[in-house]
């Protein structure tokens, strides 16, 4: 059993610099949704979809924007960033595992490797030639780092993550279990007939509190590195090429990919299962909506989408099948139009 | 060597009730498709594609439907359900691998941890604190079993499964390598500038039955738990986000994405690489096929797509292009119609 | 630190054929791009989107065709493939990874197995019964070898590779971390309400110089054997169904999708992305663009595309609105096109 702590909200609404309404002296125990809460447990408001949820909740208070607080049914705290402080109070709910530093027995250590002492290596770890893992880092068990990596100070990779080859994260990251960094770009040349394939000399390089997801996959450069500035938070299952370049606070939601020397800005937000092709460069700020494919640079920040809508099977048949000859169509209104303006 | 059993058509008609047309004395060694099966061999007829191969087939037996049982050149066993007839006789031709009951001396198990005494814990495997394994269950090489979690009786995680924090799976349950349950769900909050990490206190919850494919990632709720109910099986590399919920007896296959806190009902079929953005809900048999995005609730029982069919490349790019003037084009032959009726 | 090596112009010029035009006595000590390279280091030419980089590199000798020539600041060697002749080149620059052969003291090797002595088995790595490993190749950390695999000589598994069972790797094959092969195919048939396991009987079969990317899956067959011929490249998180079949010489790029049963010809370009739906075959010599969905065979070479263009969300939204009623719109436009033409 793990002992929950408990809170006052005059505590929560003071650490946090939150304004209270209601009665301070209330112990919070725990965090919740709004529709899952029970007494004793905070919730938050952030998205308008959830509003309904705030009527009828059963949590003993709510972080929400001042705007919502007179609809609450319970004591609040009213913040500007709901979403935010709630995130700031759930994490004084969230136990750390029990992490001990030291070299699990079972890990196997290059004798060139360099293990600060305050860094804990797990089970069936391997460490390879000139890797180094800085103070306070976790190695969870499982992980495979090859020659010439480095882990920064307090970083975390959970479990079964692998380094290949030259790999340099920074401090504060936090890579999930499944992660491949520093494979081989996929290079290859034609050559009379068959494929060669082109050595990848580069590494892969982390800025500091970056996030990687389950599974995901990032190239080491063919030549030059492939980047992640700081910062930078991708989800599952995401590809990311080789010599890739990604600016700082950009995240990339789940299944995306970016091909080769592809070139992302600064706080722009990739949704799930979009596609960058290679070598074009999208600028700060851009937004790309689910299973969108960018095919040219974007020299504008804003929001870009394609695809087209869902509708039932039967419907979409009719409608697709036109689109095969939707510059037909275009044409002959074309036509059309014109007779009538010369008519 | 491995040795094949054999079984005479007798023995299989009457096991799995079907009505035998031939020699109940034939004996059966094997399973092989209608192209590819010799002497000895049965074989099955499901797909209609596959009825031209039906009439040169060497199977000594075919499993078929009353209707096309006439063409065949051989013994038949009739089936209402081919498919289900057949692959419970495949089943008998499966041998299972050489699994032992106890923990292999390579893994490490934490002193809190409890692991039935008749369950097969690999080479490599490591289990953490509170996590239990029941009986039956076989953990293969290379799995870490974070905290907290528990493996219902019979399960089979093949190898290098990681289920990282909180995740229960509940009996006769099968993951395939690779597969990443009960890791951090992709929450962040923007604060003043930079990300804010939001804690994921929830778990995963597995009903009975479910199959988990290779490389497969689930993540763990925020606050409520994600949860598959029983008899859900996902293929290789799908992404489920955090709070997902999925109906019993649904199908998603590989490459498909389910976006956070989204509902999927009950005996749905999710084709390949289809996306499902977050906080949706989808009623109960529901199919959407391959690479479709589904952006709003579904309602109504049936099949939904989207996307634009193949062509050759030079033809889709003409169409492509007047697909950006597609409003334009709406609205030019509305005034073109307006103009004519009030000719 | 590693000892880099260093090479004349006139050396490589000879060893690759190239023409050389500038100093052969020059002293080449490494490879870079032309905008990062420096005094020392030989650049390449392929790409034209790359030629305005050409004119400022500080290389000291660049790779390129003969029609570029002219316009380099510094010597030049000329290729008819400039990219394949510097691939060659950056190979003289890519140190091995110091690999000795032999078995790992963690290793777990079940007693039926038979690895050869001149092959190198990682820490943590296991294999089952019945499998071989070749001369020469290499079996990476945390590895796991199943039941009846064989893995051909020189061939090389980086590390964390899952080949589940009945796999069978040809010679010179390179398949990179966390991917899994042979795991079960994803077959079901739905029986009373209830899903119903079909056996997955078959194998997978690599040919030779075959390539698997990072968390890439492939399947093994239900009956008959899912198929690779040599020198099929494949990247990272790939999804190969049960029972494709892929000819020689085709790559397909990351996340890239193909459903059981189809089957692609000799050297094919799948792009990033693409989805192949089953039972569907594509002829030799086809290219299909990135995120394209291939629902039905295809018998000509060529390109193939499906998809619309990106743009900013708020143009998209109306003409995807249209989209949903261009089979109506087509209607009308024919409606209005026979009118005129009977007026």
């Amino acid at each position: 059993m793990i002992r929950q702590p408990t809170f006052t909200l005059a505590t929560l609404s003071e650490r946090f610099g939150l304004t209270l309404s209601g009665d301070g002296k209330l112990a919070i125990r725990g965090v919740a949704t709004l529709a899952g809460a029970a007494h004793g447990q905070i919730s938050f408001l952030a998205n308008p979809r959830y509003r309904k949820d705030l009527l009828s909740t059963q949590a003993s208070a709510v972080v929400l924007p001042a705007a919502d607080a007179a609809a609450a049914p319970c004591a609040v705290l009213i913040s500007s960033n709901a979403y935010a402080s709630f995130a700031r109070i759930a994490a004084l709910f969230d136990h750390d595992s029990g992490v001990v530093a030291g070299i699990h027995p079972t890990a196997v250590i290059d004798s060139s490797a360099q293990v600060d002492a305050s860094a804990s290596i797990g089970p069936g770890v391997c460490i390879g030639a000139r890797s180094q893992v800085g103070a306070g880092a976790v190695v969870g068990a499982g992980c495979v780092i090859g020659e010439d990596c480095a882990i920064g100070n307090d970083s975390h990779l959970v479990a079964r993550v692998t380094l290949v080859k030259r790999v340099r994260v920074g401090t504060h990251c936090l890579i999930h279990p499944g992660a491949v960094l520093g494979a081989d770009g996929f290079g290859l040349a034609m050559d009379q007939g068959r494929w060669l394939k082109v050595p990848q000399l580069g590494g892969v390089v982390l800025g500091d509190d970056c996030e990687i997801g389950a599974n995901t996959t990032i190239d080491r450069g063919a030549l030059d590195d492939t980047v992640l500035e700081d910062d930078v938070r991708i989800d599952n299952q995401v590809q990311i090429g080789h010599n890739v370049r990604i600016g700082a606070h950009t995240a990339i939601a789940g299944c995306a990919a970016v091909a080769g020397s592809a070139k992302i800005g600064r706080f722009c937000l990739i949704a799930g299962g979009a596609g960058i092709v290679g070598h074009i460069e999208i600028c700060d700020r851009v937004t790309v909506t689910a299973m969108s494919l960018v095919t040219h640079s974007i020299t504008q920040a804003g929001s870009y989408s394609s695809g087209v809508p869902l509708q039932e099977t039967r419907d979409w048949r009719r409608n697709a099948a036109r689109f095969r000859h939707l510059d037909e169509l275009a044409r002959r209104v074309k036509t059309i139009h014109n007779n009538e303006n010369t008519e």
